[in-house]
């Protein structure tokens, strides 16, 4: 089959790698019908280390069961599938508690043997843990709804809800790629009154208000820390949200939170080491988030995209096949494309 | 009247100050009966800049009203008070959101012209929102746990508190000063089943076993981390309680952790940066905490207090009066004594 490979950076190819199959009675193969491209993808996409060998990449995807091991349980032949963006067993201690991440037996696409989500097909390990099967629907706008939980809308909803958000509250959203836009929805959804989201392309943040921005902050650094504290009464939101990862966003997240308040992060972290001394602690800021358990959320949240009550694959702007994938990866990088949809 | 001055690393004297008087309507004078000191007064002791004018010292404290401004209605002369570390003005957003270390109006013992509370007696800005008025008493066991509420006890439960504990909860305390011991008491209190005590004086781990630690670990560092994750599974404590304030108590934290789980830091950190990177981020590791309101938690531990539920003055292990002032902090710095009740 086809697939994507890394070779080194901004060297991103499609090719023949070995067909998927089962080898053990817990997996399954998945025949991907749409994948995506992901912000965390451009970290190695700009920076891979030449001495790397090459890494199949992408960790978003849905898709058809087309085989699967004689354990599987709760997929079956033909069923649509999405998978979140790290496998699990769905049965250990973390996985019992909702922390997916953490699963004594989980693990990452593209990693260890495990096949890539930008590709033709992919091996999937615990497939019961892992994948949740969906309606069937050739339906354009709805599919990349369902994908958005694999990743984007799950790490959203991820950092509203590791923040606390709660009706009448008020929040920064730092970042306007896909899983800030996507924190703004989440943020709204569990009722927030004032959502600022921090970013700097018009087109992003347009989508931003569509999805319930009541604020937008363009600058940056100490200016744009004091555009959000003069929005309110020099106090800051209660709850900021990093969806960048940058030092820069983390400082600025310091910069707007209220004391007593609370930052999570979702953004990888771009730092080993980070201001953590006594303003944070004089302030009782509470740093919550990190990388989020997406597989927990996607049942909560399928409902309301079923029904169309939230619509978050909007954050998609561009389609690309395959072949596309390359340029996939330069638009994104180039802020040329907000998300890429690839459907191989 | 006669007060405790700091004039330098390891030279603190009892001087002669004036003697305080109201002025403003919201204050009241108080004549210290117990007052104590604090690991955090440790800090200027050991490390004040010889360039810096002599500061009066001292936030810990209870005594008797001797006087109040026109304006004060919630105590009277004559009444035993209590006083939080920091003073608040009891009304502001953040006083009344239980955040008075945030209070717009609020401020420290012995800045800006505010008495330190190692005297004879204190001014007390904001006195309805700072004391709390106590039942009399003259038994010198119950006062020294009432004391404790100015900051140690409040502290111990500020840190049990923000990390969540509750009924049957895994948890880890760093450091066996009073902070540490109390927050083992505040754990038990919250309904901890497992409290692991890291801690190398081992008058104070038994007074911690006493508290309701389940565990003691003296070893450190790396040794330390292993010990407890020996003793959890390998998977460590779901709450973690720091109360040194060292960056390697800090990392000590960060490996005992479970993923998932909570850091409450309640000692002053005595850093500026700290590992903040992947590992926290990948394990969801939440940190919370911070200088904790204590005035917000009086009125709940009071009864506790005062029915003998609970017995925090046992972290008292040496009485001064100001003359003893002196031998009181070099005690305490050089580990012979714990904690140390000021009787001026």
């Amino acid at each position: 089959m086809r697939a994507t490979v890394l070779h080194g950076a901004r060297d991103v190819r499609i090719d023949d790698v070995p067909d998927p199959r089962i080898t053990a009675p817990t997996e399954a193969i998945v025949r991907i019908s749409a994948a995506c491209i992901c912000g965390t993808d451009l970290h190695p996409y700009g920076n891979m280390d030449p001495a790397e060998h090459p890494v199949r990449i992408g960790h978003e995807f849905m898709g058809t069961v087309e085989d699967v091991g004689s354990e599987v349980t709760t997929v079956k032949r033909g069923d649509l599938v999405v998978a979140p963006f790290v496998y699990s067993d769905g049965t250990c201690q973390f996985c019992q508690a909702g922390l997916q991440t953490s699963c004594t037996h989980g693990g990452f696409w593209g990693a260890l043997g495990v096949d890539g989500g930008q590709g033709e097909a992919v091996r999937v390990p615990w497939a019961d843990g892992t994948l949740v099967a969906l309606p069937p629907t050739d339906d354009p706008r709805l599919i990349k709804s369902l994908l958005t939980l694999s990743d984007v809308m799950g790490t959203g909803h991820h950092a509203a809800l590791t923040a606390g958000v709660r009706r009448g509250d008020s929040v920064t959203v730092i970042g306007d790629g896909a899983v800030g836009l996507l924190a703004v929805l989440a943020a709204r959804r569990l009722g927030a009154e004032r959502i600022i989201l921090m970013g700097r392309h018009i087109s992003r943040t347009d989508l931003g208000r569509e999805f319930g921005a009541t604020d937008v902050v363009a600058a940056r650094g100490q200016e744009g820390i004091e555009q959000v504290r003069e929005l309110t009464n020099g106090h800051g939101t209660r709850a900021v949200i990093d969806a960048v990862g940058f030092l820069a966003a983390y400082e600025q997240a310091c910069g707007v939170v209220r004391a007593g308040g609370v930052i999570s992060r979702v953004g990888l972290p771009q730092y080993e080491q980070a201001p953590l001394g006594v303003p944070i602690w004089f302030n009782n800021v509470t740093l919550t988030g990190g990388i989020a358990p997406t597989r927990a959320y996607i049942v909560e949240l399928l409902p309301e995209v079923l029904d169309g009550t939230i619509e978050p694959g909007k954050v998609f702007d561009r389609t690309v096949d395959l072949d596309g994938v390359p340029d996939g990866y330069r638009a994104m990088a180039e802020r040329e494309a907000l998300k890429v949809l690839v459907t191989p």
